[in-house]
């Protein structure tokens, strides 16, 4: 078994008090193993606090779960004096916001599946072959000896379902589907999980039909980009939550290899999603622009107006794609 | 183990020219299962054919194995005498349209796991406890000792994968994700499956656009409709496929219980879609207006003037809500 693995687990035994916290703009699987690690760890008798330094996506609050997780300026309040920080799904310590305060206080442990993720703790478990952080914190969980029930199930399953677009990327290996058939038999429910994505308002239709309009494609269609300004959110009474799997639907055109979505929702503050199907690596270009992520799924932030970053992405995008095609070809030569 | 799976089994097994036939406007499942058992049965060396005598959606051409499905036609052309009907994922006798004509003539086995099932032919193995009846193909091929290759998985998978949402649906149970694991460990690729529904064209985006518009709530937005006409179809180069997805993206609505899809891609002829969320009975609404299916999917064709239809279908679908949502506070009283 992984040494890492197998320090974490020890230290978490001894440990009485404990800071579990996710990343900055969270998603499913950062909620779900915070959750899972936070529920699983109370119920072995430890203090535990959750903490992200994002505002979490509203969709996330049909688990009433999600309330446990606090903001930096609650956990700052409380005077919790944790002896252990509990970082999952942060591939760096920026990503982990202003909880970075307690890093020279603490014993710090990293749980990670990002092949990007810098090893900044004291230990560091991170294991690229995992579709998701929520596996991992679901072997933890087992080696400590948490119980399972229904509720703690289907959270953990959240981060399974969630980082392998419900079972249908490349990711969703067969060690994602005996993990998520063990947390099915547990009384995990999938289908609670989709009820996530199945609260649409009608004003995200009409932002999705907005960001259809504004759809461009490059490269023998093998590039499809779109985005949305402030202005598109604000006159259809959106936030940036309700844009979350458009970047989805621009990858699922016929013969699209890279989907690129640049979304404005402050003013000159864009974010970018970046999502390939068969080759393309993602986390090189967000890399190269400032950000990270998986092969498959990465982002990246920018500052300044909307039109000249949309230019710019695209630019590079461009760049990288007709390298990497023209080193593909070389390799098939 | 149960009977009529037995029987079916023993038989497969002694025969030797087999037709197997799937039911008329195939879903992912039928195709499937179809599919998976024509191969099955001819690595153990048995002569069948397969037909579909139904249009099969492009997308599902993504599997080049499809093309092994073959018309009412060809099979009549080919001279073909089979001793048995494998007849899957098909309800009752008329969802197999033509083929019906081999029903006198030879040995008629029905393997389908729906709950309207009629029970109509010489050995029926219908159980309603599984997901898809790819499940039940894939027990009967492990039963004959048929070797699966990571093709066979793939194409068995997807019966698996379509009929449960990508794992979405309530049905998605413990079976359904240990059945998924056995063929992913077996080479099966769930993100190959996925393809079909990622070759979308900018014209389904437009005819979803124009869904959007139609869009209607009904009782404090707990049934959502909407409708397209053949003109929509034809004004954006669309087929009937072009719309497939579509009433799932009424369903996930916020709220929404029971979500109405009408498609007139022939004029005055109009197929409805139902799908709901936790308690509405589409099969019942369906059976009503002489279609069928599940709880939670079920399907109609109606023929006259689709505004009519429209307004006939939301009238008997309010009325039933009605009436369902009553006896289920009567029960809670």
């Amino acid at each position: 078994m992984n040494r890492d693995f197998l320090s974490i687990v020890t230290k978490l035994n001894e440990s009485k008090h404990i800071l579990v916290v996710g990343h900055i703009m969270p998603d499913g699987d950062d909620i779900s193993s915070v959750l899972s690690a936070k529920i699983g760890l109370e119920r072995l008798g430890k203090e535990v606090l959750a903490g992200i330094d994002w505002r979490i996506p509203w969709y996330f609050y049909e688990f009433e779960e999600v309330n446990q997780i606090m903001t930096f300026e609650q956990i700052k309040e409380s005077g919790f004096k944790p002896e252990v920080l509990l970082i999952l799904d942060a591939s760096s310590l920026d990503r982990i916001g202003r909880f970075q305060e307690y890093f020279e206080t603490t014993n710090v442990f990293v749980v990670d599946h990002h092949a990007t993720n810098t090893l900044f703790g004291d230990h560091n478990w991170v294991d690229t072959k995992f579709g998701s952080t929520a596996q991992m914190v679901m072997r933890i969980n087992n080696e400590l000896g948490v119980p399972y029930d229904e509720n703690l199930a289907t959270l953990n399953l959240m981060g399974i379902a969630t980082d392998t677009g419900f079972f249908k990327y490349s990711n969703a290996d067969e060690t994602v589907f005996s993990d998520a058939t063990k947390l099915v038999s547990l009384g995990g429910k999938v289908y609670l999980v989709s009820r996530i994505f199945e609260n649409k308002r009608i004003e995200q239709f009409k932002l999705l039909s907005i960001m259809i309009d504004h759809l461009k494609l490059e490269f023998d269609n093998k590039i499809a980009y779109s985005f949305l300004s402030k202005a598109d959110y604000e006159n259809n009474n959106c936030s940036e939550d309700d844009s979350g799997g458009f970047v989805g639907e621009l990858r699922s055109l016929k013969g699209v290899e890279l989907a690129i979505f640049l979304s404005e929702y402050v003013t000159d503050e864009v974010h970018i999603s970046f999502r390939s199907k068969d080759w393309f690596d993602c986390s090189k270009l967000a890399t190269i622009l400032g950000g990270g992520g998986h092969q498959r799924a990465a982002g990246c932030s920018l500052k300044g107006d909307l039109h000249v970053i949309v230019e710019e992405v695209i630019r590079e995008a461009k760049t990288l794609f007709l390298t990497s095609s023209r080193s593909s070809v070389n390799l098939a030569e």
